[in-house]
């Protein structure tokens, strides 16, 4: 498998490129705008053609390159059916597999950070957006955000996979680049609690200021980035 | 393998944790000073005992965690034979093995950006310091750097390796985290010239300013970080 995992500074994003092998297709997940022109170079260098490109969920924290990409290479692009970008090419939902060359990616529905969020799982790693971070959980305080639901998802779904199963978040703010199931169940401090009421008043609790870019990002997102608000 | 590589967005510092099992020792790649209480997190977290942290060579644009890391958890210090770094407990030169549990980490020198430069090799992945980056090599314009020196690590060593092998390099300005042998033989700018006398020339015309901490990470490093140098 071609494997690369892609940082975008200014938003802490982690973008996700996969292919099954050299001079095949590639998907990627959460493409960041700003970084489409590397993208494309780096599937050129690399002799991959781009067939999908998927948002784990509509972000609110920097804007998508979905629209973009499929403008410069002709991809599909794809986002869960519970999503309200109405751009996307093709609506998936749990129990889907995406299909790029060999490599079939199982889809989750992971909601709770938002109502749209879902992660991706191969073999020996799954792609968890921001429903399970590195050390932490995505908040749960605005776009249909949903902390009794974020606790299913989390405890009902990703923690149950293999406890070496590798975890590759949309972000991450202090310099990890991947984690474990295993890892995360012991040492995530949001993950110590003692049930989902437990759970539900520690999100609410969190008091945070809205993102930076959400009143730009979520309604560009909603138009897989093609769309400028001033 | 317990394999981490750990981002710091001031400096773009990539840093390496490698174990070979879980409960067993660890070693540490071009630790940065500011961020040692995380290392120590996350190898305790991992449920590992530190044993060694080196240095690929004396860094000009961050201050190394070696000193710190030292006196914190009793691990040896190591950097390579032409260090001016007296402060570490041990020097490596080309052909040694560093051993850690059953990790065998073979050294390279790898001389150039500075006459200190060391590469480490594993069966599939290659830290490469600042010697070999991704799409680029590092200066040899200060240091006792020297850009002869450098294409012969460069052509004469490290582009010898297999085409897939992993290249990991100790910074990264624009988000990538890994490469291979192949990828950089193919599409690294620096690497496409017509032999030693053009790449000299290459070099010597780049023409860059200082790194911003140069006057401060230098002695700093040579005291293996302990000195802080107003």
């Amino acid at each position: 498998m071609i494997f690369r995992q892609l940082f975008d500074k200014t938003s802490s994003t982690y973008t996700y490129l996969l292919a099954e092998r050299p001079g095949g297709e590639a998907l990627l997940i959460d493409p960041v705008r700003e970084n489409v022109a590397q993208y494309i170079k780096v599937i050129e260098e690399l002799d991959l053609k781009l067939v999908m490109a998927v948002d784990t969920h509509i972000h609110a924290d920097h804007v998508t390159g979905l629209g973009s990409l499929r403008e410069q290479t002709g991809c599909i692009t794809a986002m869960g059916g519970m999503t309200r970008a109405e751009c996307v090419s093709v609506h998936f939902k749990e129990g889907d597999k995406l299909c790029v060359d060999k490599l079939y990616v199982d889809v989750l529905y992971t909601p709770g950070h938002t109502d749209d969020s879902y992660s991706f799982l191969l073999p020996d790693r799954v792609f968890t957006g921001d429903t399970l971070l590195i050390r932490g959980t995505g908040r749960t305080d605005f776009q249909n955000g949903d902390p009794a639901a974020q606790y299913d998802s989390l405890f009902g779904k990703l923690l149950t996979l293999p406890e070496d199963m590798l975890v590759y978040p949309a972000h991450d703010y202090n310099g990890m680049t991947v984690s474990t199931i295993g890892e995360e169940k012991r040492h995530n401090p949001r993950l110590q609690v003692s049930g989902k009421q437990a759970y539900i008043e520690l999100m609410n609790g969190l008091d945070l200021d809205n993102p930076r870019l959400m009143d730009i990002a979520v309604p560009a997102n909603r138009a897989c980035g093609l769309l400028d608000v001033a």
